[in-house]
């Protein structure tokens, strides 16, 4: 888990910046291909079909309101003018016969106006008295009328394809009557831990031993952006076991693993990635934490590999980095990568000039915008000050301090952050 | 379905504003009780309990990376050191004795310093021959070294209640050996729509009759705020039918209808969830869409109940402004309301004086911000218009006119337009 740049004995991209990483990344993956789904299930996911309409919406021109179904005409004046109520329409009924003049229709809201009427008007606004109905006029034509085709006409493309499905979506597939619909898979990612000091968090930490929590935070990563993460297990550290667990995850659409990346004599993940074939795109980007970052394809129909370091936050903050963005990608996301806000630092910062660092921060709201400030102990192993975190504060590599009341972009990784504790209305 | 006022033959309180209506919901909303879950669904949830670290991490003293643990005083001096490598300590694993002076011990990351070594030497800054290993000096004490207890010393309280668990806290928990966690429970939502005219999205619609969709985009809006929603049906416009399904939803956390709630001959459901206990806290909000909304409570353990509009924008525009921020609150989410942002109008709006308007609008990023504009057809009958929706531009009640080029608060109904489409780094 060395910092250091892996050795250049070969044409394997290391020490890229996070710019050139992020293109070998989203270079090499492709959006997965469709499944049909039920639309109580479609919310979030991305459609793979253009929807063109079955049906017009409304089907006929239709009462917007309860009340009373007229022809404009005959309430054209300023004065009141009584009407005979002729019959009744009920939503999901139909009109016995079209209606004549002097006459109404009692109607309700969705049902179909009778022929001949051309208005609708509100039960509140009318006086019934027996089979007569008093209306004030002028009532306009159209008035409280939904027409035929208002919403949709049958045979418009309603939707495109790369649409992520909020739930007037979900409700607009209804109403067109399509109960099924084609949207990209999600991506199945396999997550695979190594270290022979590892066990699982129920296990027995005695003489040394540590719980396993790459393997969650890893796993709650994948569903927070709509993948299918399953957990392989701990590989101890021998390059057959490592070979073992990965070759299990070459099913998967991406695989993940943590630790085993850097120079030292048991980071066997680079080695045995390239036995099983994997081609390895690049291997050490200039970040903090996270550096010894390995990304490697299996040729098709194989996965993306990452290889991420074994300290927790370097686990988390490369997987934020580089897997969220693909995983996104993959599903036809558009919009892959974090919201970011520009914040004015709390207090004073400094770093070496070389890589880029991304700085746990809790983030206030303040009179003047957006207050960072660092979340403690910022070593790659303290998975506590990441709980406090609302953003990652990126110090770009050139950089070497930022001062207090100086601004800095953000990323925000806590979605609440944006929302708001009371209603602005 | 009628926009005006209900009746006010009681003391219910009616045409009231949102900020009113909000302030009665949220007084009427509880916290709903813990539940004990895996950390591996426990993602987005909010801690009912304080956590206390039961262990110290890391637990002794423990190598940061792969090298040779020393005495710092052995290699205090400037120049190059050569010390016996007397032993190896692997991750989980033990010295075997103490480490003497001029000695050095091969270990690796996350493994535990022999008793006397105090700093790790990186393997890459180390020359090892034979069993002798050469330093350059100095190495100051505490290098590369992680501390017993930096992330977390056992009894302390590390997560408070009311947290809400991103990944980090779920590997956090892990790394604690949690393996279960207390959280809020999530609502379970009874939904039914009303209507002779509706028939499921597979029925026929023949004759005059529609599709269902309020069920539908009502149900993924449940989802998408974490509630659990279930659907009972379409109720048929008479009081017993009504009766019957509505009573199937009181045991549910929070009773959701669409339709039937206006002043019409058939908008039964306000007498009928009286019928039923229902206490009616209001009805009539000064909003557009939505006006007719009803919400009531039955006695404790009964649900709250929202007797939403049945035009399919108006359902889900009240199902946004009323049900949303209590599905929240009940899961003990704090930042309850929707991200807003101010956006520039594209063009002039119009409207009466009386009531809070929510507009459907596009909203695009430009060189001077944030730009809204509405997506057409504003009719609470064209859900359409609600797909093209990236957010809601709130009109407040007296304003009759937003010229093209002002501006105007809107609640971001999706989050994607937040997110970035390329890495800002």
């Amino acid at each position: 888990m060395s910092a250091s740049p892996p050795s250049g004995s070969d044409a394997v991209p290391s020490g890229i910046d996070l710019a050139r990483a992020w293109r070998l990344v989203l270079e090499a993956t492709r959006v997965l291909p469709a499944e049909v789904v039920s639309i109580r299930e479609a919310l979030g996911r991305v459609l793979a079909e253009p929807v063109v309409a079955g049906r017009t919406l409304p089907p006929a021109n239709a009462s917007a309101m309860d009340g009373y179904a007229v022809r404009s005409t005959d309430v054209a004046g300023d004065g009141p003018v009584e009407l005979a109520v002729a019959f009744e329409v009920a939503a999901g009924g139909s009109a016995p016969r079209p209606l004549g003049r002097g006459e109404a229709a009692r109607i309700f809201t969705g049902a179909p106006l009778p022929e001949g009427a051309d208005a609708v008007v509100r039960q509140e606004d009318a006086v019934r008295v027996g089979d007569r109905v008093r209306v004030e006029g002028p009532v306009p034509p159209g008035r409280d009328v939904r027409p035929a085709g208002e919403d949709v006409k049958e045979g418009d493309r309603v939707l495109d394809p790369g649409t992520r499905l909020l739930p007037a979506h979900v409700g607009f597939l209804a109403s067109l009557g399509r109960t099924l619909v084609s949207v990209r898979r999600r991506p199945r990612v396999a997550i695979v831990s190594g270290g022979d000091e590892l066990v699982e968090p129920d296990g027995d930490v005695s003489g040394g031993r540590i719980a396993s929590s790459n393997s969650y935070s890893l796993h709650a990563q994948c569903l927070e952006v709509g993948a299918e993460p399953s957990y392989l297990g701990i590989a101890r550290d021998t390059p057959e076991e490592l070979e073992a667990r990965l070759a299990d995850g070459l099913a998967a659409d991406v695989l993940v693993s943590s630790a085993g990346v850097s120079v030292g004599d048991r980071d066997f993940v680079r080695p045995v990635l390239e036995k099983l074939g994997c081609r390895i795109c690049f291997h050490g980007v200039k970040l903090k934490p996270g550096y010894p970052v390995v990304f490697g394809r299996l040729p098709p129909p194989g996965p993306l590999v990452f290889g991420l370091p074994g300290n927790p936050v370097s686990a988390m903050v490369t997987f934020e980095c580089l897997v969220r963005p693909a995983l996104l990608r993959m599903q036809g996301v558009s919009r892959c990568f974090r919201p970011v806000v520009r914040a004015e630092l709390s207090h004073d910062l400094e770093k070496r000039a070389g890589r880029l660092h991304l700085v746990r921060v809790q983030l206030d709201r303040g009179a003047s915008g957006i207050l960072a400030t660092a979340t403690g102990n910022q070593s790659s192993g303290v998975l506590r000050s990441m709980t406090l975190a609302q953003g990652l504060l990126l110090v770009p590599a050139e950089v070497t301090r930022i001062r207090k009341g100086e601004q800095a972009l953000v990323w925000v990784i806590d979605p609440d952050f944006l929302a708001e504790t009371g209603p602005a209305a």
